[in-house]
């Protein structure tokens, strides 16, 4: 997408075609700033320290983690010692497990001498991958918009949560991509967005990446979603998803259940956007899944910007006070009126995800 | 209540038995700060800045505002100026102008030299009947907590939203009256506190109070209540109203429709807490309200406590982001399971209302 008119992705390989440049997220939305990664510990540490985010973007760091580590030893060892650094990072990242993995078969396939030359390929192609999803995302999505705005004048009202932007993705963003294949497309789109506490990923980065690309946008508090969509002001929701279970339930950001609930209240349509590869085919429903629960100080503290420019954390509670933090929550398959992926728009049901992903009937039934 | 042991009232007579002593809400939670008023000029600033917040404690306060002008000048010039003055720091609170109009009848009622006795006679009244309407909503919804308290081991799970504890009220509060009675009477009770954004009047206010008077509680982002009710971890739900209708819609802080659908889809009880007065009998329904729009800046900024103990408001969003925050938001009576008022527990609908207050019965019929 664009940042000030320049088009740019969240993860680019740089003009000397060995160091790549990132986006360093930590500091959206008060500063945009950019990174260079050169080495093995660069990568690892902007993993690590929250510099890049989002499942598919993280895989593509790592990718590239990797390709800098064979440029300086192409051995299998160090590939392997690599490989355990990096996966380290967030450990239970499946994305980061499954681009390293991947990865490393492609690079050992070959002999030492060609091993930089295979990584590199390989890493381009799983961001190109991603970018290539997304945008089916977009097309697929682009109907529903479309058909949203030929419905009355004024421009189509969608409200999302959380960050599924192309931040959180190589490019195009998830939830997103529809948003913006609109947008280019000339239809007149207006996002309302959840700010997303308690980390506000939609008041700082789905704002700032709107912003920057030039979509129109409002930010709302968690809160006044129920009551735009009473009011008739939200066309249609669509978020994006962590991880969508076999039968449709959908396990998001905490905060999600509880606007398909308002959605399903008031007849407005509820859309969740994923890549194919985060359905979880082996978890039956989301009563299986574990929530995470988070540190506390997400919720009793606040981070932004003074007056005088310093980007500072405040404590909104007492101290001392009690806090707990789930930071997912799971929708069920009942209030989602569609799965939009890669391949299509499903219903949310077992039978829906099927008719788009038939090869996994056969490995249901197998 | 008790804040650190000593009982207290949101707003009480001094010593003197001329000047009063207020809570200054505007430095909790970070500050715990009294201020004595002893002018018409101190009321009105009080109130004008939000130093007292809450319909019942506004009116109390303007009620003191009146007897300290009386004091400097009986006349009725004099009451009426003051009245002015008075009104003019909040000019939508119902309450405010109810207090302000019964005060100066009362004290035009009698000769200028017994009026200032007069006026502090009425204010004493007005604030006693505050804490009497909450006692009786306190002890009208023990019941319903104990019965809980009866059905299994472990505490009474209450969700609460924003502040309609003791500090909105001249003492006791009105959604957290039966959890202070039923935390004094011996049962185990434990609040969600929602923080309640924009405000924050949850995380500051309601975690504040709750600590000051012992009861456990435990304080969430508002996007986390639908996983909790899910989870089978609210046992009822419970929030003050600022305006309800005569069909039983209820109109209170932004954000409680979405917890009352979270409740109704789990089968969790939603109750209403409200003083009679509060019942606005000529609105229909909740369609007829206007739901004010507030600053923007209470969406895009979070205040609080930095770790050197300033206090600082931040930004979230990029500069300029566009911004949206309405104040209220309205629950339809078929999400409600009861309305729990000064004389009994009804059914959210215009049948339960009347049941409660057959007076308004025949001025309907009539």
């Amino acid at each position: 997408m664009k940042v000030d008119g320049v088009p740019r992705r969240s993860i680019q390989l740089a003009a000397d075609g060995e160091t790549v440049e990132i986006v360093d997220q930590t500091g959206l939305p008060h500063r945009f700033e950019t990174r260079r990664l050169a080495t093995l510990e660069d990568a690892a540490a902007a993993i690590r320290d929250m510099r890049v985010r989002g499942a598919p973007l993280i895989g593509a760091t790592a990718a590239y983690g990797l390709c800098f580590a064979v440029r300086r030893d192409p051995s299998a060892k160090a590939i392997e010692d690599a490989c355990s650094t990096l996966l380290a990072t967030r450990p239970t990242a499946v994305n980061l497990r499954w681009a390293l993995g991947d990865m490393k078969t492609r690079i050992l396939a070959v002999d030492e001498g060609r091993r930089v030359e295979a990584a590199y390929a390989r890493a381009a192609e799983i961001c190109d991958e991603d970018v290539a999803i997304n945008a089916a995302i977009g097309e697929n999505g682009l109907d529903l918009l479309s058909s949203m705005a030929d419905r009355r004048p004024g421009p189509v009202d969608v409200l999302t949560h959380c960050n599924a932007g192309w931040l959180a993705t190589v490019d195009g963003g998830t939830a997103l991509a529809p948003v913006y294949r609109a947008h280019d497309a000339g239809i007149d789109v207006h996002v309302w967005v959840d700010e997303t506490r308690p980390r506000n990923q939609g008041a700082g980065l789905t704002a700032w990446e709107l912003a920057a690309h030039g979509v129109p946008h409002t930010v709302i508090v968690d809160n006044a979603g129920g009551h735009l969509m009473r009011e008739g002001r939200v066309d249609l929701c669509i978020t994006g998803t962590d991880r969508t279970c076999a039968n449709g339930d959908v396990c998001n950001k905490i905060g999600t259940y509880l606007k398909a609930l308002a959605a399903s209240d008031n007849g407005v349509p509820f859309y969740v956007a994923l890549p194919g590869p985060t359905i979880d085919w082996a978890a039956e429903s989301g009563a299986v899944l574990p929530i995470e629960e988070r540190a506390g100080e997400e919720v009793s503290t606040a981070t932004g910007e003074t007056e005088t420019g310093e980007v500072r954390t405040v404590r909104l509670t007492p101290p001392g006070t009690p806090v707990f933090n789930p930071g997912f929550d799971v929708t069920p398959a009942r209030l989602v009126t569609g799965l939009i992926t890669e391949r299509g728009v499903a219903e949310a049901s077992a039978e829906g995800l099927l008719s788009l992903y038939p090869e996994r009937r056969r490995a249901a039934a197998g």
